[in-house]
């Protein structure tokens, strides 16, 4: 997963904004909650019958995603009629932003590899998804029977849509290691995994070079094309139709002018429409804290909840999310960022809160380091890391800059705050805090900020040199190392600057300016929690009976994993595993009658 | 709310275990999720005419709590004919084993005593409730809508509910600083708060003295019988009954031996019945991190999440809770706790993690300390604070033995650890831990506990000789101290021990043993998350639409105050306001159809 800054492929923010509006999501940008529109209370009620049916099919998708695609796919594959539909006008949903990659445990690549067997990976797995749960002597590990059998599912299943993906010829993979070597999991490298076995793939573009999220979606959407399934752009589902055995038979969906049309499913209904990173209102009922945006796009405001939530699905992992920060001032400006903050780039660089001091390890992995902003102060009661500032210094504004957030060199952006000295720094970010006061609840520097922040570089700078961070242990990991220098740091050549010889993810700060600082706040790749999905990826109700006839995968339901990321690719392999099962089960419905 | 250490009422753990077995609860204390029985997917569909209603009255209220007792009286006064459900054998739910505290900002008691105004307090508990969407200068103080509507609806009626109640001989009340004098709100008191305005109420006594939650109870229970309201004991809604419009008029109840009978309410359905503390399923999808128990009844089994969402209702809040730390080894036992640990008690003690370390001002308040344990260590990958480790030497044994979780003098307790050095407590502590080790995750001591905690000790005692903490300023808050010495460490009188002299909250720990250590774990009063209502204590439907007939109070709803608990009574104050608003509200909606 590489970071891609600035710019969704070739659109500016610009045109995001008039796509968002075209798609009637300019509420999303300006902080509205749920639309308020759609049926009211008692709309469910009217019969089925005297619907007209603008389309008919076995199988409906909603999304056009790594998951929507992998879903519609296999649904032809085992011989549905099939149908897409896509909110947005932009095909691809975040997947065309993400550095497509999918991690598959047990794929035909890693045969003869030496790889973890089924039962060391489903251990490692249900040990960090679940690691207040964990039991080794249990025979589900010490989880309930769902979540067990959803591991269980990934496990044998990711490789069977990844082979079988390639066999219809709608998306060629290879192993993500062909680019820059094995890389290591995000599972705890320190303790087993020192020798990284890499189980991320990257699909294969007809050169034989690797390409990214979009490559991933170009080869599906052309799978698509080649076995003739319509997909429908700007097409929202606003609800979800039942017969009156409560079996879901079809969609009302709004176009972008207004008008609604009913779609039928006739087998079944597979939902990966994305989470709900747009979506105030739920992450303020849901998540654990303060979240400005990500790089969702715009159109994932959590409809998936909605829907299924009026006719009863049962919800999970509610407050779970794939954690990335985000430049604090984009995700003001829009909360779809063109990018997220993967690993804050640079050596001569620290994050530090309001009171000036240190408090993650920047080198630790994007989904673990954004949850430190959630940190609550249980003596000044407010969310002291609600703001971090990645702070740096000259040398790692020209040797790692072009590395997102730090502008290539040579150029600038107006989210970075330059200043000679360290209190001018200071003086010039509480401004910018106060300027955003409205949209931050207040939050401004502790007035110790400068004499906090001196104390802070003066004792990392001794850790740089002695090559220990005895605090946050940044560069202890083989992850911190690895992910450093190879991908999120990758140095500028021909730069004057020497590397660190003790330790590659830290330098001393330089003792005098000019400096920099750049204001991080939370943010997601997106959220990861919606309607419960059995191993069979159908939609569970409240009394954990599958809702016959919907189905869900990706984002836009509770994460089959949990809340933990497994490694580069934990969002897309869980997507492309139950994207290919959800198509499968729902083609295999029978067909359900109106009434 | 003072502490109630040690069994409710007057029964015991296995009478607990009993009621709960009898009510068919014993999955919950075994662990398991919500229960699979009741309706399948298809069952909703039914005829309502043809159903038998073995009961017919304008308004059913789900539970005995205080929001239901209040929601009942409510709707009485307002003319209905009421019927009260009740799941458990036990009359009152959470609130028989509480304080009994009420905080009722704008109450009676209070007029001419210099409170803040209506706005002034509305500043306040926006900011508290919702601190990074706070914004004074906004015309709702930043919140969303409903957001706002709730804290103004709390200001306006909590004290009419006060006060009709006293009128109609229901609940009289009288202001909690008649006991022990005024005490600080858990509003942040070092910034404005230095004067306590105590806005607590309590029950009053026939005989004048106060009362806790069992006469609070006992009035309301009185109350009801006063005004001829049945209450069915060991009833348990198990799904709400709308009709083709989809109005509630009524529920299916099933009773303690299994049989099932539909309850018919014309007007309205209350739900004022608990949270979800004792459903682990929800609990795991929910909540940002590992809860254990805590003192909510075992009944609480979050039933209204369950019985909301199958009819389409909006869920909020879902991450929240009241939170308290609970004695891990009587969680691990039985998730029903007979108590919470509210302060640890004792001036010469710490808690530590796993580490040895100190992690959080030990004096802070219940709901704010205990958030420490959702601490995730983004080096380690683990809840570091899974456990803390309250450690204690013989003076705080001796001066505060009584108050829980320290055994009173003389007396022992099975989850007290004792041993004569450190180094011994520290193994005894890693035995019990592998002893859990299966509900634990695996969690153990860190190889240098032992040493880390010596010099956490050494540091601690600086502190408390200094009376200055520079880690986490205990006893810096007014709140800490004076929660501290008059309630949750009231010293033994006749004693040997001196009293510290320059911070009540903090005395040396001796260098030599016997110490002490008790496990504590994540708890709650109970959760504060599940369906949304509006200012009229409708519950809300995904598209913001009320659901005709269908209305919520107490811990079972989206907490109209947000995650913050804003002092002692900050659960009950608005489960007696929304309580009433409820049963008001109820009461006059025109009856309803059955089809």
């Amino acid at each position: 997963m590489v970071g891609r800054g600035g710019g969704v492929l070739t659109l500016s923010r610009r045109d995001l904004l008039k796509l968002a509006g075209a798609a009637g999501m300019a509420g999303a940008a300006a902080g509205c909650a749920t639309p308020r529109s759609g049926p009211g209370p008692n709309s469910s009620r009217e019969p089925l019958r005297d619907r007209t049916w603008q389309y008919d099919v076995d199988v409906v998708v909603v999304g056009t995603g790594a998951a929507g695609g992998v879903a519609a796919l296999s649904a032809v594959h085992s011989g549905a009629q099939v149908l897409v539909l896509e909110k947005a006008l932009l095909y691809g949903g975040t997947t065309a932003k993400s550095g497509g990659v999918y991690f598959v445990p047990n794929n035909s690549f890693r045969k003869g590899k030496g790889d973890e067997s089924r039962e060391e990976t489903l251990h490692r797995m249900a040990r960090y998804s679940y690691p207040q749960l964990y039991d080794p002597n249990s025979p589900q590990l010490g989880l309930p029977p769902n979540e067990y059998e959803l591991l269980c599912a990934l496990y044998d299943e990711g490789p069977v849509a990844v082979d079988e993906l390639a066999k219809m010829g709608a998306l060629i993979s290879q192993p993500a290691e062909s680019a820059f070597g094995p890389m290591p999991d995000y599972f705890d490298p320190t303790r087993e995994d020192v020798i990284p076995r890499d189980r991320r793939l990257w699909p294969k573009k007809p050169d034989g070079s690797f390409g990214l999220g979009d490559e991933m979606v170009r080869q599906l959407k052309q799978g698509l094309a080649k076995y003739n399934v319509p997909v429908l752009m700007g097409h929202r589902a606003t609800r979800i139709l039942e017969n009156s055995q409560g079996e879901v038979v079809g969609l009302e969906v709004t176009k972008n002018d207004g008008s609604v049309v009913n779609v039928r499913a006739r087998r079944g209904v597979v939902f990966a429409s994305g989470g709900f990173t747009h979506n105030r209102e739920m992450l303020l009922h849901y998540q654990p804290g303060p979240i400005f945006g990500g790089c969702a796009v715009p159109t994932n405001e959590g409809d998936f909840v909605t829907l299924a939530s009026a006719i009863g699905a049962k919800l999970g992992h509610m407050g779970s999310a794939w954690r990335a920060q985000v430049v604090l001032e984009q995700a003001l400006q829009y909360s779809s960022t063109p990018d997220d903050v993967f690993m804050p780039p640079g050596d001569s660089m620290v994050l530090v809160n309001k009171h000036g001091r240190r408090v993650v390890n920047e080198k630790s992995n994007y989904n673990e380091r954004t949850k430190i902003h959630f940190a609550w102060d249980t003596v000044d009661h407010e969310w002291t890391n609600l703001v971090l500032f990645m702070i740096y210094d000259e040398r790692s504004a020209e040797l790692f800059g072009g590395r997102f957030p730090i502008p290539a060199p040579g150029t600038t952006a107006p989210y970075v705050i330059q200043a000679n000295t360290l209190e001018e720094l200071a003086k010039a970010i509480d401004q910018r805090l106060a300027a955003h006061s409205a949209k931050l609840g207040g939050d401004r520097l502790d007035p110790a900020f400068p004499a906090e922040l001196k104390a802070t570089i003066a004792r990392f700078n001794g850790f740089a040199r002695s090559g220990v961070d005895s605090d946050f242990r940044r560069g202890e990991l083989l992850y911190d190392r690895m992910w450093h220098s190879r991908i999120w740091s990758f140095p500028n050549p021909g730069t004057k600057w020497p590397l660190p010889k003790k330790n590659p993810t830290m330098y001393p700060i330089a003792a005098s300016g000019p400096y920099y600082a750049i204001l991080l706040g939370a943010g997601t790749l997106d959220t990861n929690g919606g309607p419960v999905i059995n191993a069979r990826a159908e939609v569970l109700n409240t009394q954990d009976h599958p809702i016959p006839g919907l189905f869900g995968a990706g984002n836009c339901i509770a994460s089959p994993t949990g809340a933990y990321y497994y490694a580069g690719g934990g969002t897309l392999g869980p997507a492309v595993a139950f994207g290919w099962i959800a198509g499968r089960e729902a083609a295999a419905q029978a067909p359900k009658e109106l009434d």
